[in-house]
């Protein structure tokens, strides 16, 4: 059975969609369709037009016998800007005040579809890095951790702050939480990760930092590499910063709990993605 | 500028795949691309067809002036049937026991890939219930709830075993641990639960059922209903189940701790899809 165009380029955007930063050969598509590799050479341009034109990403073709077509999400700037900006007007929302000045992200945090619209951001901008696993801490940055790591086609590994879970063997460590200057704990199952990793630290709320120091702390232990950060929700007024370069979508610059007001505007995504671009620029 | 069928196809593919169990009206897609509706409904034919084809889903046509297009995703049986028996040959491997007759599921769990095609196995079985929102109970249900959720369009909620995370005031309950037999505590954010939502809940591993009984404990505190139960890995053997319909993927039969030896065989899934297809039948 022959497979024709139209078939073909639904099933290889599926296909593709499913299986990002992944080298994907050519003679994989042919041998599936029956169809020669022109043929497919044609589709991919097609897919690689049509993905570029609307913001949904690119395919880069790497030639040569152990070449083939890789998929690489990528959100462009405008939309990127629209849902940072739709991120900021949901969190600006009075009611999420709880005590102590937190907010209340459970239900931002609790849909897929904004979950994973957040995880292609961080994958757009960590594209170019190399990452070969997620880390977080439990619980609330999970969906986030999946979420980027779905897109980068890698897996996630979990901190956690008790060791009531049953995972084997643990590397341990002491931190200083940033805001209540308190001694915490913080371990990893050592099956989980392999020395000299580059991991990509993804959370959900950063204020002075501690708990990603802690992070980054663990990392040592197990002689791993940072390779990036990356908070939802930063907040500003710090006196001092535990953590140095991280990419923040949204930041929190003032809390006024008596008057139960947020002021919310854009993180440091932008910032981070011109450097990117003046960068790309001199390279050229 | 007007669209060319194979870029249509390229980008609704990709928008279908992103939105799945969601009516889109057919002039969201005319509009887009500046094309009769007519075109559209080819378009939409041509990639029903190869989504069946390919075992990716199906679109379901609602006619009239509020309908519109829904994709359902859906795995074929013997797409299921293959990664159920890769499933089982996983856990089986004798690295996995844990002291305690427990198992290292953190690897599997830890792969969005393999995450992914779970949450498309239980989103496949679950297609024709009425779901609100998808529960499970931190943290190791947490990736699996959000693979469901995201192929269902629904959002997640957590259950939690400590009170130590800011959501603003929780309904707590006690409950029996259905192994070791002692009262824990579980809870729930208030403000993350309607009254009257259909609640699918969807686990890890489940022995005798206890954790599970805890939260359709805690969903009659909420008045919330039970839409289904998932769970990756039950283990059997166990004298008396708290719980009586529920879905697994992977049964363990036997943990010969003291030989190192797990017997794993496929769950509950066949037997499931079964009775739905004899249903249908006596329907028809």
């Amino acid at each position: 059975m022959k497979f024709r165009r139209s078939g073909r380029l639904v099933d290889m955007t599926n296909y593709l969609l499913h299986h990002p930063h992944e080298l994907v050969p050519l003679t994989y598509f042919s041998e599936k369709y029956l169809s020669a590799k022109s043929s497919i050479s044609e589709d991919l341009a097609i897919i690689k037009d049509t993905f570029e034109q609307h913001g949904i990403g690119t395919l880069l073709t790497v030639p040569g016998a152990a070449g083939g077509v890789k998929f690489i999400p990528q959100v462009s700037n405008e939309e990127a800007k629209l849902f940072i900006e739709e991120l900021v007007d949901l969190i600006a929302k009075s009611d999420r005040l709880l005590p102590g000045g937190y907010l209340y992200l459970t239900d931002i945090l609790g849909s897929p579809s904004i979950v994973n619209r957040i995880g292609r951001l961080f994958a757009t901008v960590f594209k170019d890095r190399k990452i070969d696993v997620v880390m977080t801490v439990a619980t609330k940055g999970i969906p986030l951790a999946y979420a980027v790591a779905s897109q980068l086609d890698v897996p996630v590994v979990i901190v956690r702050k008790d060791s009531k879970v049953t995972e084997g063997p643990t590397v341990s460590i002491n931190y200083v939480s940033g805001s209540s200057k308190r001694i915490q704990t913080m371990l990893l199952a050592k099956r989980s990760l392999n020395e000299g990793s580059n991991v990509l630290i993804i959370d959900d709320f950063m204020k002075a930092g501690g708990t990603i120091n802690g992070m980054i702390g663990l990392l040592e232990e197990f002689r791993a590499n940072v390779a990036g950060i990356g908070v939802l929700v930063e907040s500003e007024g710090v006196e001092e910063r535990l953590v140095d370069e991280y990419i923040s979508l949204v930041k929190l610059t003032d809390v006024d709990v008596r008057e139960k007001e947020i002021h919310v505007k854009e993180g440091t995504y932008f910032h981070f993605m011109k450097e990117k671009e003046t960068k790309l620029g001199v390279e050229e």
